[in-house]
């Protein structure tokens, strides 16, 4: 069966599996620690990063893009990247936003903060790293906001990968208990919609052993 | 006619423009000093990053994931992600290791502490990021020299994005004069059989104000 090397707590890993599962594909997690930089993973993938995604045929794909692309070329039926050239364009806009500047901005440091110091015995979380990442995560859930105001889905008339990823990076960083989400009515009614597709329940019913999401993580009506 | 928003010294840039030529496609370019968010600019880019690309029917293409596909789905005939499913998604992961990985460990605080910091006024450079960057530089430097040995292009048997967006990469930190090539015999063969491409002439024709490049770097026998 296919397998996705994953993390909990990572907004990409957490993409794949929405990806996978609007398609209903099946998939097998295998849970990595990669910042250990385990030898077999790194055979896989020298960068040590999740996701990881392996095929039953051996096919091997690391990382966003490849994984998204190659999901849509090989289920073109339930392709998430459609529509003209420049829909496509605006598409991989969005989700490369999301997969690398919110990613560098928001998740990963929050991430390193909260968790990873603690699993890592990397001392205590700085305040000041995870204050300037709240205030990136402001603006983005702002241009969330602009974007979901003035469209039905994130790029466009249709739900895409753009969503997807969006959505992903955005239940990482609540399960941290970080969005305030009255603050975005606009992007609190979009995520909504997101939350109760049946590809999302499943990430919700993650939980990391020592941290709890807060208590509207969950809900459909928070 | 198409137009290119680049900064000299962006390896996504010079990536897009390797790409476009590669296909004999004419683009007139338009320099942009990103750092300084320039109102005209962020309409076309609110993350104001180069490159974008805007088509004569006004499509626009920002980054490097939405370039690559749409000149490959536009020109067919002269893509540069092909092969299999398993080729491709090689391709793809290495360019985003270029695209996401290199720019963030080498190339960007390179950039930033040698040209920057003196464009911007924020005082003088970095000793300890210097060094760290150079550090990082060696670590991708043997992978690529690692790739190199293995294969006739980075990604498999035939010249792809990968190469293309490597040697983009590696130009900018040859031009700050920071590669060690003689430690790297068989990255160095590699990078001089796309120096000589007339696709990649151009781009050593760049000059930056007011910072000179080493006598090796437009050397083909370097």
């Amino acid at each position: 069966m296919r397998v996705l090397h994953h993390y909990w707590l990572s907004s990409g890993s957490r993409f794949c599996r929405v990806m996978l599962a609007e398609r209903k594909l099946e998939v097998m997690l295998k849970l990595e620690h990669y910042w250990e930089k385990p030898k077999a993973f790194l055979m896989l993938n020298p960068a040590s990063t999740v996701p990881v995604m392996v095929e039953d045929d051996s096919t091997v794909l690391v990382g966003v893009w490849p994984i998204a692309e190659y999901l849509d070329e090989t289920y073109p039926d339930s392709a998430m990247i459609t529509g003209t050239p420049a829909q496509k364009a605006e598409i991989r806009r969005l989700t490369d936003w999301f997969a690398v500047k919110v990613e560098r901005e928001v998740v990963t440091p929050l991430v390193y903060e909260k968790l990873m110091r603690r699993l890592t015995g990397e001392g205590e979380p700085s305040s000041t790293v995870i204050r300037a990442s709240l205030n990136n995560l402001s603006a983005h859930l702002e241009y969330i906001n602009h974007l979901a105001e003035r469209r039905k889905w994130l790029a466009g008339p249709k739900l895409s990968a753009a969503d997807l990823y969006a959505a992903a990076s955005l239940s990482v960083v609540d399960y941290l208990g970080d969005v305030q989400w009255q603050d975005w009515p606009e992007a609190k009614t979009w995520y909504s919609r997101i939350k109760s597709r049946p590809s999302f329940r499943s990430l919700l019913a993650d939980h990391v052993t020592g941290l709890k999401p807060p208590a509207h993580y969950t809900d459909l009506d928070f």
